[in-house]
């Protein structure tokens, strides 16, 4: 139980910054989307504070994963395969068979996620990066909204 | 990967709003709680900014999810059911045999979720609804803390 | 469908904080870090506002969970074995068994989390604990950046 709690760093939140991303993807499975989100807190001229990113759609999902061995990435898409079949007892089915196991696996991750920023930077772990996944058969064009809330670089 | 960013906003933030949205379900299912989420947002006077929900309970969840065809959220129940189910191999049965799938289905959902706000308004995307999934068999009364940060509208 | 709203609170975010809690976990489990979670608030000199807590780790989680029953916990461990077994079709091995399940469990659950604060307490429900889940087979030091924004409290 418990553990180490460091010095605790404080500043005055006057900046809130928002922009939309749009993202095309390929069909079933993850786009890195990291960068992106870096380009924005720089460009928000951002300080210390919270980026927050948010995806516009039910079908598709927002997560931070693993981003060294792309062998990782493989094996969380079959794994949401796995968890939310194609040939499952599912009702829904007017928009194709893979529709209603793209809603599960969306229930089963994200669409919201916030990253801590400090400096302007997001402050990730050594092995972490964003990403969209596309639970949908079919290319498509999905949207995130990212915010961020803090200090202003120049204050 | 990568995607396109747009132009970005760029406020003051100067209001944070708080409030309690309190929920009676009507036992495992679904409730559509995103007009009383809207609401507090235009009742908050919010400009830009982001709203942050948060559900004070272990055995439900907070979902975004598809609001157009009623069965994709029979299927979500069915699909969460396959996942926690309640002939598992559960120890912790004393609050009944719907209790332990409870907490699963909770920890595999979110109990909290943050939202962008522009212009007073929630932005969601076209085919999204905000949901509050009861996962016990009996109605419960579920209390969600709302709050947003940001811009006030007449500012 | 619906709910009933409280009257909405109202003040101005002044104050944003952060902090880095370290966690020795002693491997596969829960740790509780409730308590860690509210020093920081205190210590961050809060009024009202949110907490906002990353995990900056892709084999461990972040969870909002019951806090009465340890069985529950133990259940839930045994529930991510199910869902992610360590003998599943993955490709991904060469960090040991225990690894790719570990990614997989991550996905499933969370690595950020907002909580509301209120008068310098974070406001969880009466059943609620915050949670961090070692996946790994092996004890681990886990890094959990931890973020206030609102109000301070003499302010």
């Amino acid at each position: 139980m418990g553990g180490r709690l460091s010095a605790i760093r404080s500043v005055a939140p006057q900046l809130l910054t928002g922009a939309e991303l749009v993202v095309d993807t390929t069909g079933e499975g993850f786009t890195d989307v990291t960068r992106e989100a870096a380009r924005f807190v720089e460009q928000s001229g951002a300080g210390d504070g919270v980026l927050l990113l948010y995806l516009r759609h039910t079908s598709a999902s927002l997560v931070i994963q693993e981003n060294a061995d792309p062998d990782v990435r493989i094996d969380l898409v079959k794994a949401l395969r796995l968890l939310a079949p194609a040939d499952g007892p599912w009702v829904h089915s007017a928009e194709g068979p893979d529709d209603m196991p793209s809603h599960i696996k969306s229930m089963l991750t994200e669409v919201s996620l916030s990253i801590p920023v400090m400096g302007g930077r997001i402050v990730l772990g050594t092995w972490q990066g964003v990403y969209l996944i596309e639970h949908r058969d079919a290319p498509h064009e999905r949207n995130i909204a990212l915010s961020f809330i803090g200090k202003s670089a120049e204050a």
